[in-house]
């Protein structure tokens, strides 16, 4: 960890708005919710297309230059998936066509294009249902973050490896070195791996019981008829199902300790978020 | 139902190109999927920034015109959520600031303006970790949706209010008919809900269990050694967690007993995907 918390700055397009008090601009809390989200929601503009592109994709924060950094540190966003042509092409050839057109547009495009393919990523986690006794102020407790950055494929041999692995054990860990590794050549050459540069990002954060209005406060006929609190809601992974091929009889111990380790704190989380004041 | 399968046109922007056998285009598959999903990733692009925006929103289809409508028919998409006063303006007044240049870029803005903000919306279920031999064939069994539309402020006073009853309905049924309704004119007043309406989408949709290419299935010593399988991955509901200033001892019946039958049908559904060939 660095000395002092390193935030990222904070732009007009990553700045929080509405309910200030539950953003986080700390690179350890964003990047903390980045990497423990098995999904993350990848965005980026097309040309010809009045539509974003939306991709549900696998990532993990990382520093190929500095393996051992921190969550706090400056890390790089690795992207891996089943990702359309279409992005990959414009990650590598990034043109002209995918920004929106202002006054300062040409030079601005320039720069930008050097950068590689703006995208957003937006990673989400759903911990509580907040049940209140009106409609409006129900809510969800939450950990959400948004990363900006330009996104640019990795070509280097061993930085492509280095995010192969870092993604692998993101799914499940120690799973790298417990497979068939390293990737033959035909293995590497499909594989595409994005990394993102980060440019800004910020976290926002709902946790604890429902607040209602005064006046529904104070309306004891109401108070008397609503249940109100939290129902905690978390990720569970359920008891492992052997494939057609499978010749282990038993589930080894690295996927049994983390999986029930990872079931237990991920249900202490969305409890504690429930009971938070 | 109707009596033949309503599918989304596969347009240019929503055609799934990667994995064709896994995409669907049936309008009650799609709608299915977002029904349940409980935060949906809502994106558009800003005007004066390279990045597109992407919020966790809640939503859910629904057709105000004909409410008994089933989930195959055609539907639009209500939105809520603490949405930043910037898409709510940007869907109020759409301006021509938010599309890509093109060639025939005028005219195609004009027709487009009249819908509304062009938005792209991503729900995705995660459903369990696919181990397989190598880390190249790992994977994730997976749903995912995505809708492309035009979303606008709801104006009419009786859409909003059904527009809320739904959503809030979504977040634990019943749940609007036992707390303080209808909503005072400050609430109607303070709430936001856009309509989305769509022009179209698909989904992804992976089970079963995992898949090696030959020279790894013919691997003897590689088949002894790594454990290959579906670790099964599904949201629970844990134990509703009291508020502050609740006063009604048992949670109600109408919540106990959708929250134990929803957790019972996730976790079928996850294990099912798992074992499905």
């Amino acid at each position: 960890m660095p000395l002092r918390e390193l935030q990222y700055p904070t732009e007009p397009y990553s700045k929080v708005n509405r309910h200030k008090d539950r953003a986080d601009y700390a690179l350890e809390t964003i990047h903390q919710i980045v990497n423990s989200c098995p999904m993350l929601h990848v965005s980026f503009q097309p040309p010809n297309s009045h539509f974003p592109a939306v991709l549900p994709m696998i990532g993990q924060m990382g520093s190929f230059a500095r393996p051992s950094a921190d969550l706090g540190d400056v890390l790089d966003l690795y992207l891996h998936g089943y990702v359309s042509s279409r992005m990959m092409n414009m990650a590598r050839n990034n043109n002209n066509n995918n920004h929106p057109s202002s006054p300062d547009a040409s030079q601005q495009q320039q720069q930008e294009e050097e950068k590689g393919l703006p995208v957003t990523i937006c990673a989400s986690h759903l911990d509580g249902l907040v049940l209140a006794l009106t409609p409006n102020s129900h809510s969800y407790n939450y950990r959400s973050a948004v990363l900006f950055g330009h996104a640019t494929l990795v070509t280097d041999p061993a930085e492509k490896l280095y995010a192969m692995e870092l993604i692998t054990n993101s799914v499940a860990p120690q799973r790298w070195q417990n497979t068939r590794v390293p990737p033959n050549a035909a293995e590497m050459q499909s594989t595409s791996v994005l990394r993102v540069r980060i440019a800004s990002g910020s976290a926002k954060i709902r946790s604890g019981g429902p607040h209602d209005d005064r006046g529904d406060m104070e309306d004891e006929a109401l108070l008397d008829r609503v249940w109100t609190g939290v129902v905690p809601v978390y990720s569970v992974m359920g008891d492992p199902v052997a494939g057609e091929y499978n010749r282990v009889k038993e589930v080894p111990g690295y996927l049994e300790s983390w999986r029930r380790e990872a079931n237990k704190d991920a249900e202490e989380l969305a409890r504690e978020a429930a009971g938070r004041a």
